[in-house]
Parts: C-alpha cells; sequence; structure tokens
C-alpha cells in the first residue's frame, strides 16, 4: 500500500497509526481511529483497513468531514467518526480507472484505497471516485444500545485494549447527565464504587473505573490487565450505579 | 539502522514495511518483501533483514535489477526477487571502508546494510562496495521442486501469513498451465473442490483455495485460521487434482 | 502522538524505533534507547514513554546531552543515557500552556510530551519549559549493583529481547577490566566457557556468552530462545568466573 502511495505522490507524508489491530476487529479498527484522528491538521487523508469483508458486498467508501477525508470500507470502521462529525459527503468508490490495472478480491487496501488515497493527496476531488450515497446510511460497528433510566446505565465492553483495558460504550457526555453524582460500576464479580482519575490511584492489581483517554467508561488495572482479572471479553455487559 | 541512515543522507525517505518477520524465518521475509517491492517506484532501494546466520559465513551482498536494488545477506531472502527478475549485478559487499568504524558479529543491518544503504540513496554506485558475484548462485530458500503430471500438482506451504492463510509454492502461473480445468486442492485431511475468488465467498469455518493477492495458491478460512482449523504447518504437502 | 507533533511543525520527521516495548517495562525501553540513540545525528529530539506511573507523581522532563534532546517520565527510561552521558540539563516540565489544553492524567505522551518535542523540534529552547532540575537526581532502574571480585563478578538479567537472548547489566567496560583473562559464565543450571563472538558459532540448541551488538554480555541460543531453554527471567543471578 505504501509502495503504490508514493509511486503515485513522492512527496507525500505517510504517519503509521497502528497496524496491529487483532484481525478482523472492525470495533477495535474504529476505536483506535477515533482516539487519533482528531489530532491531525486539516486536509489529512485517513487510510483505514480492517476488512474482513474484502472481496464481497460491502462498499469501498470515502467520507469527508469539514476537516478530513477518510477512505476504506463500509463496514463500521467509520462509525464512530460518522457519530461524532458532521460529514460533508459520502462517496461510493466505484471509477476504477483510479484503482490499479488489477483489483484483486482479497487486498482492495493495496488495490483501491491506496490509488484513490494517493489522488486524493494529489488535490483530486472526492467526487472523482464516484456516486454521492446517503450519509445516514453508514454501515455501524455491532454495538447494542445503551439502556438508560434515572438510576442506572446499562452500556457494555465495545473494546480491549492492548494493556487488557476494557473500554466501554458509555461516554463522559452520558455521565455529564448525571451532574454531582457518585457512580457504581459493575461488571463480572466487580463492584466499582467511584471514578479515579488515573491508572495509579489505586492499589495495585485491584480493578478501577476511569474515564479513559478518548472519553470512553474504562475498567483497568493499576500495573495489570483487568481482561485476564475479570475474565472480561468483548460485550460483556457494565452496569453503573447513579449513587448518592 | 534508521539512525545510521538519515545521519548520512538527512533528506532520505524510510518506509517500514515489515518488523513483524518471524524471528529466523527467511522464506517468511522473502515472501513479505516478494510481495511489496513491485510496487515501489524505479530507483527503491529495499533493505531486507532476516539474518539468522549473522556473523557467520554467509555473504552480505546487494542485488540489482533493472528499477531496483536490494541489499541484504544472501541467505534467500532474494530468492524470489531472483526467480521473477533478470538481475543486472549481485555484488559482494566487502569494503569495509564504507561500514561502520566497528562492525559487530550480531547486527549487520545496523552495521554494513544501512550505510552502505545511505550511500547507495546518495547516489553510489553498486560496484563500489565489492566484487560483482554470480547472478546464478545466490542462496535460495528451502522449497522442495514442485512435482508436475497430467493429471496432478504436487507441492507444499510455504508460508503461513498473519492471518493464517496457508500459502503454497504453486503459483497462478503454474495453474494457468492447464487452461479451463477445474482444480481440487487437498492438505493434511481437508479435500477443497474449485478455488473461490476471496475470503468471503464460502461459509465462515470452512477452508477453501483461492490464488493470494501475491499470485500463490493459498488455503484459507473465511474469519478462520486454516493453519488452526487444519493444525498445519510449513513444509506439509498440497496436492492439485486437475479435475475434468 | 504523531497527530499532535506534525499539526504543530509540518515539516518535522518522525522515526519510529519500536512501539513493541513490553507494557510497562521501563527496562526495557531504557535498554532499546540506549542501544538507538547514539546512531541517530545530533540534534535529534527523543521522545520515550514507557510510562505505568503516568498520572501519579513521577515528573514529567527533558534531558539535555550535548547532541540530544530526550523528553518523557522520570521514572529510569533515561537513566542508562544518564550514566553513559554528561548532561547539560534536566528541566521539569512545568509550563502547561506549552501542553495540550486538556491534558489527561492517562496519556501524557499525547498532552505533554508530545507538544513539547513540536516545539523543540521548531527551535524552542529547553529552559522554557520549567525549571532547571538537578542532573544527579534522575530516578534510576531497578537494577542491583555488580559484586566484584579479583576473581569473579556477579550481576543479573537486566532484559531480555525479543530474540529471547538473556542481557546482562555486566558490560564489556567491565570484562574489559580483566585483560587477556578467559571467562566462565554461570546462570541457572547452564555453564558457559569463553565467549562467543557472533550467535553462529555454536551447536544449535546450546547456550553461549557473548557481547551483544550494544555492549552487554548476554547469553543466547543460536535458533533458540536463551529465556526458553534456561526458564531465565529479568533478575536472574548471573555469575561471571575469571579463569585463568
Amino acid at each position: 500500500m505504501k509502495g503504490v502511495i508514493i509511486a503515485m505522490n513522492p512527496s507525500v507524508r505517510i504517519i503509521d497509526i497502528s497496524h496491529l489491530v487483532t484481525h478482523g476487529n472492525i470495533t477495535e479498527g474504529a476505536f483506535i481511529l477515533d482516539g487519533a484522528y482528531g489530532y491531525f491538521p486539516a486536509g489529512t487523508i485517513h487510510l483505514a483497513v480492517v476488512d474482513p469483508g474484502v472481496g464481497g458486498t460491502r462498499r469501498p467508501i470515502l467520507v469527508e468531514t469539514d476537516r478530513h477525508i477518510f477512505v476504506g470500507p463500509d463496514n463500521g470502521i467509520f462509525s464512530l467518526i460518522a457519530a461524532r462529525e458532521r460529514l460533508v459527503r459520502v462517496v461510493h468508490l466505484i471509477e476504477e480507472k483510479y484503482f490499479l490495472p488489477v483489483v484483486s478480491r482479497t487486498f482492495h487496501g493495496r488495490d483501491i484505497y491506496a490509488p484513490v488515497t494517493a489522488r486524493l493527496s494529489l488535490g483530486a476531488l472526492p467526487a472523482l471516485f464516484g456516486p454521492q450515497i446517503d450519509t445516514q446510511g453508514l454501515a455501524a460497528i455491532e454495538s447494542p444500545p445503551l439502556e438508560r433510566t434515572k438510576n442506572s446505565i446499562s452500556g457494555s465492553v465495545v473494546y480491549i485494549d492492548s494493556f487488557g483495558n476494557l473500554i466501554t460504550n458509555i461516554t463522559k457526555d452520558v455521565l455529564a447527565g448525571y451532574p454531582g453524582r457518585v457512580f457504581r460500576v459493575r461488571i463480572k464479580t466487580a463492584k466499582i464504587s467511584g471514578l479515579m482519575e488515573s491508572y495509579v490511584g489505586a492499589r495495585a492489581g485491584l480493578p478501577i473505573a476511569l474515564i479513559g483517554s478518548a472519553g470512553h467508561l474504562e475498567i483497568a488495572v493499576n500495573r495489570g490487565m483487568a481482561s485476564k482479572l475479570l475474565n472480561a471479553k468483548t460485550g460483556d455487559k457494565v452496569l453503573v450505579d447513579i449513587m448518592r
């Protein structure tokens, strides 16, 4: 992919964010992208490929916001971006003359997304690559909706990072809806009272709850792995009791 | 290695392809290089080091093709390049004045290949670094030759990628020698009828056969790891029956 | 972190050294940094973050030597640099106006070290970022001191690299204090006579001792992992008998 890009635009700058996404884990890719993209300068083109459905029916797309362009498969990897940003347009990438001459059905990163990204970096307009499609119709990642009552929030673990921290779909904005209240977080056998501000606030080995650096409630263990301690996995239920 | 290179040529562009080759697995390195190099622009210098024999008798070399230069150990890592490209020259790197002042016997990547690569990127001619050697005499990776009959091809698994796909030494060019025929692939306990065009064509969990993105017959599992499902390893026999 | 840096200095050059340090392993980070930094050109700014204590009491610092600047936490990650180089100054990073507007307590790499590094790359002077602190007061990594007698040196394994090689706190400079002598290295159940010059000198599968590429005594196994063969871990005792 990098070869394709620099062969077309020798002066482009390429920045690696991660090549360690668990294979086929679209949600993990979506969270990594969501935590990183906002820090990049206006005009950045983000090429993101976690693509277990390559060669199937999912659409290759381009997503344009006020500041950035995102290129990759329409399989949910851009769904957190879509929830956070105003989308200027979404384009279905179908103009084959801008792809590599031979397009495999196993490596669209190289054959479609890389040459499209290179052309965008040279100033090509998004509309060049195909018809505009409904910005509301993007694929979503599987994440059961939150259930909220006056006294509780029920969510789930959506992603486990490489430190074993359990990231949930409960954001700090949701918790901000309960100003001045104290929270108790329950997951598996653990009951955690109150939120910490950092990983080092608690005794080593005990689970804590905190708002992570991308704004999501997470369960962590100081100098340990929460995923192992709690035997937790993606999809596990997380309850937040709104106490006094 | 990167420090050595940019200290000598501050304006060079360095592109990382992979730092995740299984330690000492020359074949894996050769396949990754073979799948990537052709997409890079003319004039690219490819520095490739998987070097379990560092400090021993294998030669440090430079391989020049019409479009590219390759720098690294003569241990088979360039053998797929040599089989595919016309070699303009191969140079044995012996001119120590172009190495780092102290050459360890444990890290030639830093002490030999990096400074040679930096000088090449500044325009030094390949012949500067040592005597030309026989382009036919390059080390090969261990890969038993194919056995071909009118009705079958017998090859083997030469590399398992990080997705668990089993890549074989049977290429699409070999299969093209049987135009219009239907293939059945046998490996371990699996019998796979016909080739798919992508990973998503089959039921999740079933082994399929297809031509991978670098042109080799491979055995894969949609949303699974063929290496685990079939308990397969490098060297395992792969049979292709030429059916009707 | 990269986004923060290039948003502030679009023409900066960023070089990745490693993103594979074992989580929270400060000693491993210190060794990787120590083995790499000296090869980079004068003026390089090294941003190094292995930071299990993020959000706690450890200080964010900047370390200036004659040739380089180092930015990161004061938790021992720069202790090998401090032992090797003359420190021009150490600065406690406290000037919040040069951090990101919101500083989390979980990701100082992004919120403190990246923007400070970007400003340094634009020419900002180290003194801008906070008060100078005692160059002797830097945190150290846990490494029990060597015990030396006329006939023996007692040290320990301080780091295990990704090849399974056991790197000790006994340096080639220490061994140079016994000129012309023959060494026997003992670790766990192994007794190793003499030092090899490379990994390939011994029979495959046997443990050997040698001086590694960063100048430390290490125990290795040709085409194997010493850590597994000897069931060794960080902190294990290593004895060097000074023979004839």
